[in-house]
């Protein structure tokens, strides 16, 4: 038996999100089924994250076990044949047995796209959320300095059922604009159920002048959900890299 | 009766081109229906360029006749509401009774986008042509600039039935690279059935080294389509810019 890691992409619009549920298709049953068709065996993967419906990735990470003879850097090649377009396996590789994606120390990067002019593109309306009012960059910029470093990210979280804590560190958090594109990019330890939107929802309300950078800090110290701004619709969020220590 | 010009946008995937037709969906009927029942008169519009199925646009333009009460500059905002999400008309104004958008000088600019990595990018599989072997963009310039000026694109052309002549100009070909994202930008008094994809699938085997930039030239002086490359795929083509001279 070994154990491959695989680096997958996809466009979530048409998905209920990565994790296996009775009410529609998902990322997981796709993989699952792919990875069960190319083996001969029932094939179930491990996912890192959970991506919510509409969300997509660029690097989540998924182990399986197996007893297939196909090399285990060849796996991404093999499967991507009996995958939809919207789902790719962009790289694979063999990790020890008891590697898991989940339980140990790792590093997250996720993209928040805003298209930031009067009218909606529809070649972006996939993997950006339309803000037709004009955003004050600078502000947004200090706002986000606020939230960088280790703080207790509870008003940044929709439900925080069976986690331990809300504390998580954000190493890095920028906002780049290129064109009529802002991206959000933010790099942290771990991140609460919704915290990217609801950080990017309180970013943009800062960015429309509804808020001061200031008002971060508060909503942030008060450690209530309903303090935060809107959560930013699933559309914008990209999970581009898990990086795993050594 | 005042007659609109729209700018239009859309994502081509999902639809059979612009030109109503007997098998399916297309944008023409799409922005018929739709402006048919903003105005509650029979709207047929005219269009500039009669995009191939799976072909985008960023600017294509369109006119209608109207006895509309709504100021010519806020139909795109009325419009739109009532057209699906991958259309979009990004501009309207008043423009004279006689203006058609055929028939007169009109300079287009296009764009071929092609993702040059070995994986295909799930995000990107609707606007990109993916091609995985590594492309010599000197060369593939080299060829472009052959191509530059005014010719007898014939050998570029799938079909020339009802076209007076096959001599066009091209006022600019270039060739820039962002990332694994290589765009193909040409410029142009105007273009045959075809004749961007069959100019980018002609310019990417130069690229891929099974042709040199001097067979282009004599691609051209022959007139035979069968000479030149493989017309590339759809999704790759964004109708960018239709400039018209005063």
């Amino acid at each position: 038996m070994r154990r491959i890691k695989l680096t997958v992409a996809y466009d979530g619009t048409d998905y209920c999100g990565w994790q296996i549920q009775p009410n529609g298709i998902t990322i997981e049953e796709v993989l699952n089924s792919a990875l069960s068709r190319l083996t001969g065996q029932r094939v179930t993967v491990i996912g890192a994250s959970r991506t919510d419906a509409g969300v997509h990735a660029r690097g989540n990470v998924a182990v399986l076990d197996t007893e297939s003879p196909i090399p285990p850097e060849r796996f991404a090649h093999a499967v991507n044949p009996l995958l939809p377009e919207d789902i790719v396996v962009v790289k694979s590789e063999e990790v020890p047995e008891d590697w898991h994606p989940r339980y140990q120390d790792s590093v997250k990067t996720y993209e928040y796209r805003i298209l930031n002019r009067e009218m909606p593109d529809p070649l972006r309306r996939r993997d950006t959320w339309h803000v037709s009012f004009p955003l004050n960059l600078e502000k947004m910029r200090a706002a986000a300095l606020c939230l960088t470093g280790e703080h207790d990210f509870r008003s940044f979280c929709s439900i925080h059922t069976g986690v331990k804590t809300t504390v998580r560190t954000i190493y890095k958090l920028d906002i780049k604009k290129s064109g009529d594109l802002i991206v959000i990019r933010i790099k942290g330890n771990g991140f609460l159920y919704n915290m990217v939107r609801i950080i990017a929802g309180t970013l943009t309300e800062v960015g429309r002048g509804f808020r001061s950078p200031e008002d971060v800090k508060c909503i942030l110290e008060s450690a209530e959900r309903r303090l935060a701004g809107a959560t930013a619709p699933p559309q914008g969020l990209i999970l581009t890299d898990i990086e795993y220590g050594r």
